[in-house]
């Protein structure tokens, strides 16, 4: 065999890796793109400015390395996040996706196993399996709620060494009460992950998994900036923890791993946070519109606390999926077989996307 | 016990970590830092201006992910390589540290081992055992060269699953001929890394290990714009390999790992490389004169290749040490007992190492 002649197949990558194909949504360049859940509003040409202005005053140092520790983005974030937190008990990295790795390198790997309820952020699992991490799938109920005792009762029995929790839930759209987070963490052995990625779509009095944090400290709970705070692009991750898990991760975090653009422009973004999160309403009021149509064609579609919905049933969803690209609307093939996700974007999309339903059905 | 009296230890962190403490050499504020391998030169400000535009022409867009492929970037980090290198066989992440991460995720992980010559890069062994590979440390001779037929003994014996090998090597400094490299390749059953992260700084004559790619599939050499491009702030390390094995790091990656941010000002920085890497030779020549005068006090020096050199010996490292953080001088304690490394600053800066050196000698 020669080198060029050589695939994939003939180098010796992991047994467990063998036949996958890598992860990701297409990106497709169409008019309307609802698949990816990112926030349809840009920044403001104000806070554009301002991001060019901050990197003008710290590229001059682009020569030295950033805050290891990131130290004064951690406390913005705090101050953003409130309930008494503090740097200490705050951490950042590149994406929601990095934060959780180095929640699995610290408290999973090999011979350690990590439980979630699903269908459920398709990342969860290939992060677990990606740290050589066991995944055990537990199961939601028919309309995609999860069952307090049950979910105990799971936690129970296979004593996972991280239990993810998902509030509000991608891909199926809900928050999950307190109640069943608490029973959850009674159960568990080991640490608990709430992922809130989408917390800020949640409906009016959804409380949040970091009023938990003060009497839990094996409770992890997970932001990001890359859905109510429209900064996809930015790629800023964060979690509040007890600050004995900081220390934790310290153990595991690549040296230097936020750069000091991303430390910039995350702080730049939280200054301007009330322009960022004034599209959360709007969003809302769209998600809700979408849901309530969504019913009057006849569908069926799960309760939403986030920004996209999921809906179906349809037997062959690939047909109806590729009928929505045909018409320059590009969703998400995602989540429980005949069900379809629908990301919230902009009054405009939205029309775009019943127009193009209605030609579709 | 309340959660405030909670310490590290008292939750379930992965054994291996236990009475770890994290990686770093020490941020301390002073006037000359020689401690890290930055490039004492910062970005013109030609060059911030120009990413400062750059930003501000990207940013209307930040409510987007980023290009999930950095094909942009990975097309002119080709076109810097040369050797005829393309996107498809170049990849990029945060920092040459998440570019190893990945590696050894494709490559090792659990009952899996990574063999590299000691003492090296100090993240090598962090990183592999990161992933629950093994580290198997092999060594190189007194004055840290590394004996090609030994090399490769090392290898048949333990038949890893990655090979680490470095070039220039960190902290010892000098290049690895390329037969050296070759008869570890013969000798590998897997993949062989050749860390170029200092690449840049050889002595005249020193060839790269890219030029063995076109004949060697599981070769993959790592490189990093945090040295000679002066852009540790951004954090970019990048490497080239066969297609085949790009393919492999696309089933590991964490999508959407490099930002929009990140993308652009490394393409940037690779726009104005003449004004970059024309720091180069001045920073070698600096290099040489240190390696002269530390000879010239009697001090046995390594020869170096990189933009740093390691010196002793001292039976009390940590005094010297000392003494030249107290006289403004932060330098590093790490490779062998008895050896320091100081990077290489401007000539003002490394005039105050040798006054400080006169001081503490």
């Amino acid at each position: 065999m020669t080198p060029d002649e050589l695939t994939l197949a003939d180098l010796p990558i992991r047994d467990d890796l063998r036949g996958r194909t890598p992860y990701g949504a297409p990106q497709i360049d169409v008019p309307v793109r609802l698949n990816t859940n990112e926030n349809p509003y840009p920044p403001s040409p104000e806070l554009v400015g301002d991001l060019a202005e901050e990197v003008r005053r710290g590229a001059g140092e682009l020569n030295r390395y950033p805050d290891r520790d990131a130290s004064a983005l951690r406390a913005d974030l705090a101050d953003y996040l409130g309930h008494g937190l503090d740097a200490s008990r705050v951490w950042a990295a590149n994406g929601s996706n990095e934060v959780l790795q180095q929640i699995l390198q610290a408290f999973g790997g090999y011979g350690r196993t990590a439980l979630g309820f699903e269908p459920s952020y398709s990342m969860h699992p290939i992060i677990t399996t990606g740290t050589s991490t066991e995944w055990i799938g537990g199961a939601r109920e028919d309309d995609f709620s999860l069952d307090p005792a049950k979910a105990a009762a799971a936690v129970e029995e296979h004593r996972p060494d991280i239990v993810f929790l998902t509030s509000p839930n991608n891909p199926t759209g809900t928050a999950l009460p307190l109640e069943t987070i608490a029973r959850v963490l009674e159960a568990a052995p080991g640490m608990v992950v709430v992922d809130e990625a989408y917390a800020e779509f949640a409906r009016e009095g959804t409380p949040s998994a970091l009023s938990l944090l003060p009497s839990h400290p094996r409770l992890i709970v997970t932001r990001t900036m890359s859905k109510a705070f429209a900064m996809a692009g930015t790629r800023l991750g964060y979690l509040a923890a007890h600050p004995a898990v900081i220390e934790a991760l310290l153990l595991v975090r690549l040296p230097y791993h936020l750069s000091t653009l991303t430390q910039a422009a995350a702080r730049v973004a939280l200054r301007h946070r009330v322009e960022l999160l004034g599209t959360v309403d709007a969003l809302r009021r769209e998600r809700d519109a979408t849901v309530e149509w969504l019913r009057g064609q006849g569908l069926t579609v799960a309760d939403s606390d986030a920004n996209f919905v999921l809906f179906g049933r349809f037997p062959e969803r690939r047909a109806v999926w590729e009928g929505l690209l045909e018409r320059g609307v590009l969703i998400r093939e995602v989540g429980p077989p005949e069900w379809l996700r629908v990301s919230i974007g902009t009054g405009e999309e939205m029309a775009a996307f019943r127009a193009a339903m209605e030609g579709v059905l």
